[in-house]
């Protein structure tokens, strides 16, 4: 182990960030002090008004500590697993014995319920032993060992503790005996990718090349004729796990194995799967210097982003599959947009960064963190939303089976908890996604408070970052080298502003000037005490969608920073399609102290057809009268935090000389 | 059988209607000369494009005139029962030799398969001989036997002809023996609604109080608790038709068994099933003077003409049961709106009428047969829609699950063939629904060229309607009665039209003073040769909808007497959603002979912004520049027959003055 120790130290001195911002460090603060504290409960099953978990369960009768039946899902583990990352990333920023404690006493637990011969999956082991790696397509085996590798690199990289890596590299050992292009070995991968991801993790933290190289195969293996998940699921009698019954097809475009994935040009399928994939490819892209890797993943980057994203960074537009479906095709109100989909564009686009200083891959993890994946979670932190609508009208949630799916309020831990857990282990390492360094150059992609250490051009530097994002648009850099010394820092001046200005200690910088795929970039002799000030407009805007994008055809979106903002109920009488804004009405806006936590809200002009309005039966020839009204506009993420109603995101835009 | 024949002399001594009509006519031969015979043909397993009906096999199978097994849906027989009733239909109008002969083979074939209680339905006696009667909630017995009364009715009434109506009194025999208030029968009804409504027909024809007490039955059991379809449920074990394994529950309302019919009041459940319930409703409360009945058929009416209906006459807003969903929920482009739902909407309209004279019976009875109803065949009589939507985008349908309901072009002969040899019925029985008589009053509720016979006040009346519907809104009446005699003549002024004229030989009538619940009554001394003149302004005009109606908000529709117009492709570039209507543009019209088959045409102006002027990716602060745009709007009936594309029947209103 001292080899890690080492490169752990390495990796140490390259890079530390700590947040400390006044907004991330609540949502942080929540997730550490309740989110999961509340989800160690939910796995033991003693959330009372919950459907019990069995996480833990399971794998107290995979250790033989007692008897009973799995019970969950066929990936139940994974919620374990996403929630002893969450708990390492929590323990960077914060020790905490107890947390620990529990932590230890788990990985304990899941070490006991390791076979022999290094298998770990408590569905097989107590459900099915002999079918072990029969159903890639359905039963996440690789799916659910990837999550312990990403929990036992962020545990050890927090704690030192060795425990569950080596647990989990005893998995990938004998992962690496059953698939492989060897002779007897299976050609296959998983119905959902994760492990893919997970192994580029786990080869960055050993520096074992092993482990990249099983990464590679399964996503070179992946859509390649003969087709092995056709293959698997003949052999089986075409047998799905979901009914135990025979299917007349399979579609493996679902599992983004339908063609090989240098060849795909279009995100399609389930969206998680797709974005967990996409993440893997860019990694391996970068490590391995793959031209046709990198092409492919900025095609698949430019499809989603120009052709298949929410405004929220919402992706996954039917929850039929919950999947892509084609371009231009958001529909706002039957929308699917699962939270987990919106974080797996984060890490997409976080692996993109890395590949590429190009800061349309910031802007894009900006507006999913701020919005889909933030709205996500209730203010209490124990409510989520798997989907996420930019539109949602109750009544038809509840009475039109086509959008059962969508909620108007966060519901408790579900029976498919996929989401809570990932929210969580996002936000207790958002530290990791706010800098990126290529080169002697450190780009800042998200103004999120923190001190960072690194070392650039040679120089070990500290900088920190003050924010007062979403809020207001000003931020403050104080550099300080360890002695003085030339290096570049890019400040990412995001897509939503017109204008920027930057000051080097006091100093205005041409920001034109020195922009450089989306960054203002200022090299630099930098000394001890430079104090760079950003300023960006934050101010509430519109925003307008491609003409193709026909479910937002004449409508507009308010924007305030990277915050999209909504109309609610609480705020706007219903029904809230009778309002359209003025196209030449001024925005106002006012911080209102009181909105949960405090919020900037936008009120505009606009008018708005009543019922007492109308004379008519169900339909007119005479129309009836408008009247003005104040439009008032919250930030997304707060939505469906004040009761049930109306929630829109794109509003009608009309001028107001009717 | 001289009795009825009594009876059926009484009948036609009545009222006799021959459709002369120029716009009709053309429907009616259409139905005549190709879509009978293909029904035929496709009954028999001779259409080559078309998946089998097995339809007349499981007759021949059931009869023993040969081997193999049930083919087709439970409710296959209806096929035949259907198409029997619009050769009945057919032969009213104009005899023909060699398809009464077909006609008379089929139902020859169908008394073999009668069995020796009486007994019909070929699936059970083909398939489960013994479970006859078990499984009322899916397996459509009573349904199959409703058609094959309502075709035994139709065929004797045009040919005399009493086979089939024997056949079938001898399976109501049987029926009575089952299902009744006495000791040992069975409580229940049919999970499909469709006998309750026939056995009215058998009364009217006959006169016999058994079949009106036994549809009273049927009527007054539904909904009673303890629930039968739930008990019958229980009793077989939870086990569906569909699948053959248990369900976790039962949902009755999608019968609209939830609660006894005399006390519901919303429009609840598979649509076609709730409008075939209330025809019989409303039937059973004319004939027998039920108060709660009438009272019931009322609030359910106005429940879906003020709020569940679309523009077009279409109703089921699901396509997830195919079934209403609740107040105002009339999504445009994941609608159900099938074509048979509408066709019941006009029987139960009908009911309404011979009920209680008001015009908005008619009114609607107008917008779904010229809308919805016409818009489901092609011109070519081979083609239909289940589904009618008011917005498509072509590929939205194919690649987007929730969508998968809605075609962009009309399919050939179906698995489920339940709407082509529906829309033939009513296409042949047309004549049915142009008048109502009450009292000594005659009422006109569609303007149809056509001949009536009948009495009036004592005096027997001939009347030749002329109308040039619906291009030109003038109908002329020429009343010719045997000789002077004093009654009235009402004429519907339809609820699209701001004003009306109407001349008695050249003398204009008060329209105003004379209207009584949406007819202008005009009561004299009648003499022959009189003639009416009525005038409606035909010209395209604007609808809005309802403030509730959220899909609608902000946009408007345009009609132009009963037709409801769309946008389509081949006239307007896509993407649609582009296009907004200028409030204050005038329209255009022109009749455009080459337009399949001839149709006015409404231009008007609009604006739309492109592709082209889009500067920005998925997302952008500058909104596109706008165009004026004039805008070319056809008659939804006539949508999808030039090639696959985008269709919206709501275009976005807006100020002209950008």
């Amino acid at each position: 182990m001292s080899k890690f120790a080492e490169v752990r130290q390495a990796a140490a001195a390259t890079q530390t960030v700590a947040v400390q911002d006044e907004f991330w460090g609540r949502y942080i603060q929540l997730v550490q002090d309740t989110v999961i504290p509340y989800q160690y409960e939910a796995l033991h099953d003693r959330v009372a008004e919950a459907e019990p978990s069995h996480a833990i369960a399971n794998f107290e009768i995979a250790a033989g500590r007692r008897k009973g039946e799995f019970g969950g899902m066929v990936f139940q583990d994974s919620d374990v697993a996403k929630w002893l990352e969450a708990v390492g990333y929590s323990l960077s920023i914060k020790r905490d014995p107890e947390l620990e404690r529990q932590a230890d006493e788990v990985i304990e637990l899941v070490g006991e319920a390791q076979q022999e011969d290094g298998y770990l999956n408590t569905y097989f082991t107590i459900k099915e032993p002999g079918n072990r790696w029969t159903n890639l397509q359905d039963c996440h085996e690789l799916y659910c060992a990837g999550h312990f590798i990403e929990a036992a690199v962020a545990y050890y990289e927090a704690t030192g503790k060795d425990k569950l890596l080596n647990i989990m590299r005893r998995m990938v050992d004998h992962i690496d005996s059953v698939f492989g292009p060897e002779e007897g070995k299976l050609k296959g991968y998983d119905g959902h990718q994760e492990i893919e991801l997970a192994l580029v993790k786990l080869y960055r933290l050993t520096g074992e090349e092993k482990y990249l190289k099983l990464s590679s195969f399964f996503i070179d293996q992946r859509g390649q004729e003969p087709n092995f998940l056709r293959q698997e699921w003949e052999k089986r009698g075409r047998i799905t796990h979901w009914t135990g019954t025979a299917t007349s097809s399979v579609d493996v475009s679902y599992n983004q194995a339908d063609i090989p994935v240098r060849e795909q040009s279009v995100a399609v399928g389930h969206s998680v799967r797709a974005v967990y994939m996409y993440t893997a490819m860019a990694d391996l892209a970068r490590l391995t210097g793959d031209e046709t890797l990198r092409t492919a993943c900025v095609r698949l980057w430019d499809n989603i982003t120009d052709k298949q994203m929410y405004i929220t960074g919402g992706i996954g537009s039917t929850h039929l599959g919950e999947a892509f479906t084609f371009d231009y095709d958001l529909p706002n109100d039957t929308v699917y947009a699962e939270t987990c989909a919106s974080i797996g564009l984060i890490f997409f686009a976080k692996r993109m960064l890395e590949l590429t200083p190009d800061a349309r891959y910031a802007d894009v993890m900006e507006r999913a963190l701020y919005n889909n994946v933030l709205g996500s979670m209730a203010q209490d932190g124990k409510h989520y939303f798997y989907v996420n609508p930019l539109e949602v009208w109750p009544q038809a949630c509840s009475c039109n089976p086509g959008k059962h799916h969508v909620k108007s309020e966060r519901q408790g831990w579900f029976g498919c908890a996929c989401c809570p857990p990932n929210v969580a282990r996002l936000l207790t390492s958002l530290n990791q996604y706010i800098y990126t360094v290529h080169g002697d150059t450190l780009y800042t992609n998200l103004y999120i408070g923190s001190e960072l250490k690194t070392t650039l051009g040679g120089t070990e530097v500290a900088l920190t970052q003050r924010s007062s994002f979403p809020w207001n648009g000003t931020v403050t850099l104080q550099v300080n080298p360890a002695g003085n010394g030339e290096f570049g820092i890019a400040l990412r001046i995001p897509s939503w502003v017109e204008t920027a200005e930057i000051r080097v200690n006091g100093e205005a910088v041409d920001v034109t000037g020195s922009l450089k795929q989306g960054y203002a970039v200022i090299r630099r002799e930098w000394k001890a005490g430079d104090v760079i000030e950003l300023t960006l407009p934050m101010e509430a805007y519109r925003v307008y969608a491609h003409p193709n994008l026909r479910a937002d055809a004449q409508k507009t979106a308010i924007q305030r920073g990277p915050l999209v903002y909504c109309l609610e109920a609480a705020d706007n009488s219903e029904p809230l399609s009778s309002i359209s804004l003025s196209t030449d009405g001024e925005f106002t806006e006012v911080f209102d102290e009181e909105l949960l936590g405090g919020a900037a809200v936008v009120r505009a002009a606009g008018s708005r057809v009543d019922e007492q309005n109308w004379n008519g039966g169900l339909y007119s020839r005479t129309k009836a009268a408008e009247q003005p009204v104040v439009v008032t506009a919250v930030p997304y993420y707060l939505w469906g935090n004040r009761g049930s109603g109306e929630m829109k995101v794109w509003i009608p835009e009309r001028s107001s000389s009717k």
